[in-house]
């Protein structure tokens, strides 16, 4: 049996830089028990401080090379940077398929930059509920910017993506990849469209197709640039990072708190639902779950009327 | 006011093969409102004859192309088909994106094949139930085979491919594409594997890669197959269908009727949330909702006891 640990105690810990501590503290709030709602409620008044950004976009463009930079950028205005990577649930990686995650520790060393990677199984409540917490707690102890980085181009990585300040959308100047980009559902909700690999041919039509998506949109307050970079070598990534602060700016004299509250009224949302979702497996596994369930298997009773009838008991 | 449209009429219409009425009885089950509820549990005996196959993998891969020739392949046997071709949600798309899905309209004039288009918004419930929901009205009015078709590949996408008999996954041979695949999650549920684009350079490494990341998982009793194929001509693609027919045949032979009773005990617990997710969605928007709700956003209160605290009085 694991020995418990109080939260309190990992938090002054962690709040003191201990790196040991703040892993532990984050493993916590991953699930979404008891210890974890205890760690949240306490940091909860301690958020809204730092600034958030979600990087997405299709697997392989380059998001955490363009991380690396950008956590150096980053660095070089003073600021200590939380990342999260959000890696995909497989039973096959096991870790050894990324590599490319190794490049971020280029900052291993670095006191200022922590650096976390989030199996995306595993959390009641789902990944982009255990993301938010994750980042919560970083911002509640202190840390400046935190980065999201998420791996593929699906609804949950699109909303952890975007339950940010800044959204940062990495393409590659491939044929249609700014086409597939639209079809991904990117273009809403990219505040920064970075084409990545700008070394290679095509760059110049992929940046002329986001543009021309980006303005088939309606008009907004903020326009999304479209900055190039080679997160390989290095250049352009600070025009994204300018950008980033751009954007940054841009929120603070207007719409920031607005959206912020926002995101809180979500997660407020969010965690009523996870209450009922709980409640639905426990029903699910009674003894009347099951023998619904059955008759539901059985195409004896359809699955709708089998949840009316056993929800009826609770909701009212 | 749009005329009220009694379901049985629709069903019985498009039982009788009447396109616009299935049409209508599509769109009313997209949504999930008392006629869609009234719809699905009068098809819902009748469902579990078609055979399913779900179509995933990256944006571009070519799905679409490869699912055109699967229609022609499934009509060669003498079987009607049913097509569920899931689309991004944007309002930047407009339908004018969507060039590639103008490839299946080969078959438009086929009676035997019924391809209906879902955009990904706007269903409660969201998009895996709906398309459940749509992939079950074509099963129970009789089309042999429904192929659904997903863009990208997220979590979303992964349930809708993997809610189905037989998942076929579409791969590329780009370097890298196999550990991409393996990163998104879908060798986990790919029952066969097609590298499409097989007349591009690297196909004997993406395959190589492929079968070595298959067998790097747990052995299974079935083993997925690897198989190149050139959705753009054509060549290769009747080994694709060879290769599905051949996991159904494996399937019959064992664990068909016990994986289809988990996927319909999958839905009843998805219709079990979907009822308190619109309970939770009330709560939200009621008084002592929105009181929580300005507390969250203004750090007042943490989201979790706000939750717990309006759920209180519901779940007991």
């Amino acid at each position: 049996m694991p020995i418990p640990i109080d939260s309190a105690v990992l938090l002054a810990a962690a709040r003191r830089g201990d790196r040991r501590s703040l892993a532990r503290l984050i493993t916590g709030v991953e699930g979404s028990g008891e210890n974890s709602r205890t760690i949240m409620s306490t940091v909860y008044a301690d958020t809204g401080r730092a600034w958030t950004t979600g990087m997405t976009g299709s697997p392989g463009a380059g998001k955490s090379t363009l991380t690396n930079h950008l956590i150096r950028h980053a660095r070089a205005t003073g600021n200590t940077v939380g990342v999260v990577a959000v890696d995909p649930s497989s039973p096959f990686t096991g870790g050894a398929i990324l590599g490319d995650r190794v490049r971020m520790q280029d900052h291993i060393e670095d006191p200022g930059v922590y650096i976390r990677s989030m199996a995306s199984r595993g959390q009641l409540g789902g990944l982009a509920a255990a993301t938010s917490r994750v980042v919560m707690v970083l911002d509640a102890l202190g840390f400046d910017d935190v980065l999201v980085e998420t791996v593929g181009v699906g609804q949950a990585e699109v909303d952890i993506a975007s339950n940010v300040d800044t959204t940062v959308v990495v393409v590659n100047p491939r044929w249609g990849d700014a086409v597939q980009t639209a079809k991904a559902g990117l273009l809403e909700i990219g505040d920064v469209f970075v084409v990545n690999k700008a070394d290679r041919p095509g760059v110049d039509e992929t940046v002329r197709d986001l543009n021309a998506m980006v303005d088939l949109g309606e008009s907004q307050p903020w326009r999304p640039p479209i900055v190039t970079c080679v997160a390989l070598t290095g250049d352009g990534t600070s025009d994204v990072w300018d950008a980033v602060a751009a954007h940054r700016t841009f929120l603070e004299r207007g719409a920031k708190n607005e959206e912020r509250r926002m995101r809180r009224r979500s997660e407020f949302y969010r965690a009523l639902m996870s209450r009922y979702t709980e409640r639905a497996t426990q029903l699910i596994a009674s003894t009347a779950g099951q023998t619904k369930g059955d008759a539901v298997a059985n195409l004896e009773l359809d699955p709708w009327t089998a949840a009316d009838e056993l929800a009826w008991e609770v909701i009212r």
